[in-house]
């Protein structure tokens, strides 16, 4: 017998995995999430029947989401992480001594708790002292916080289900108020391959550059994402990705990535010409 | 009834693309020719039942095989491009007036014929007066030639079949010598995500860097590629690619893009650290 997991990426195109075995099946209050062991990507996270996360390729997402907005400002001292139950944005946080709280804010716990059991190799920090779980609504949590985070990394599913919210401009602006004087928000920015994908970075997009005054984005190759060809939103109050950022001062923290490096940090905001101007002409 | 294309891109990944017609199917003597019209992808050429040429992303292949290296020389005035039947390197490369000449040498003439009759978007340029189309192979063709090309582009297939000479270090010492003194060669460098792709992409590139002082390799999102990560090799006798690029030359020219911008340029040849360490550490 062969088994076979099939994402329906959009109406007519479809992406298949060989399934060694299917490890794991959840109903939580809030998703389906399953776990499962595929010949070509290791052990595969799937939310609503959606990759979250594969053993052979979260390496590029975790390293992309953190090292960029990190790179940009060392001095980032606490940090919000909304989302990411598995564990993956948070081990690489945990790789930067200066960093002295991370607060993680994920509204399943089940997520958490599935990652821990079959996915140690994203959730292996989740004890470290600095950081604080917390099992709540992430768009609840940041409601009247005020000055208190240096760096808040919104590492969400897509804007249906439980992370809708994550998507809008109230949320948007409750994290700017939340962050410091030099403050980062990093965001997972959807993609510009698909239409529906399309429509979904330009409306971040569009919400976020009307509150921060810095507001770019930056691109990554996530092969078992949609189209491959996915993006990070980086704004900021004060700082500019590449204008403000020191490769030699991250170089010399000596921090060792297999995907990120300063070169590519540069190279990530060089967007093609059809995604710089879906995000330019983005319109309400 | 519905109808789907499934292309295995490895023994346990399948990528399946829902299909409106397939318009022609043809066994020419040299491999499987097939025309789909795609929900998503619009018309999608296959070669031996691989996705060659998609309507909706031809356009990231064609630029970033072409404008890389016209704008790193924009002095190109004699082209050779090996393979690229469907005639969409031609077609940008008839963009610049300064090239005088452009020999194109296609194994298959029946990808010739097919692609004029299906896919006018990338055969639109075949006929321009410069153009010299050569039915024979290109291994043969590039023997013995000497001081004649400033620039060869390999568009070629995967290292299977009829693709499989043009990644011998015997063909691409050819090519060096048929390049003039600040030649370049642009060669389809295969992927470094999937193994079967990954050990290919290291071969050629062991076999480049021998031959040519200046081997890099850059980075192009190509969603109907497997894995969506997919590299070209610039080599060259004497222009890097990033040090002797003069962005202002190439903006100058006015020439209008979907993909190539001259911030991408620089920032295509940033590769991330695994593939970075998978080219250098490369062995026979």
């Amino acid at each position: 017998m062969e088994l076979w997991y099939t994402e329906e990426q959009t109406d007519s195109v479809r992406f298949s995995a060989k399934v060694k075995r299917h490890l794991h099946s959840e109903q939580s209050p809030f998703q389906k999430i399953d776990v499962l062991e595929t010949e070509e990507f290791g052990k595969l996270l799937t939310i609503d029947g959606l990759v979250m996360v594969t053993e052979k390729d979260e390496f590029i997402y975790h390293d992309m989401i953190t090292h960029v907005a990190m790179a940009t400002n060392p001095a980032i001292k606490r940090v919000l992480v909304i989302g990411a139950g598995d564990g993956g944005t948070v081990r690489e946080l945990t790789r930067y001594n200066t960093i002295e709280k991370i607060d993680m804010v994920e509204i399943d716990e089940v997520v958490v708790k599935v990652s821990k059991e079959f996915l140690p190799f994203t959730a292996s920090k989740l004890d470290d002292p600095r950081v604080n779980l917390f099992f709540e609504d992430g768009i609840k949590f940041v409601e009247g916080k005020e000055n208190q985070y240096d760096l808040i990394i919104v590492d969400s599913t897509d804007p249906i289900g439980p992370g809708e919210g994550l998507f809008t401009t109230e949320f948007y602006t409750n994290c700017y108020k939340a962050l410091t004087e030099n403050g980062i928000l990093i965001n997972q920015n959807e993609s510009p391959y698909y239409p529906a994908n399309a429509r979904e970075m330009k409306r971040a997009h569009i919400k976020i550059r009307e509150i921060f005054p810095i507001a770019k984005a930056y691109q990554y190759f996530i092969p078992t994402y949609p189209g491959g060809h996915w993006l990070f939103g980086f704004a900021s109050k004060n700082l500019d990705p590449v204008r403000d950022f020191n490769p030699e001062k991250w170089n010399s923290l000596g921090i060792k990535t297999k995907y990120y490096n300063t070169e590519l940090h540069v190279g990530a905001f060089a967007l093609p010409n059809y995604v710089k101007e879906m995000l330019e002409n983005a319109e309400k």
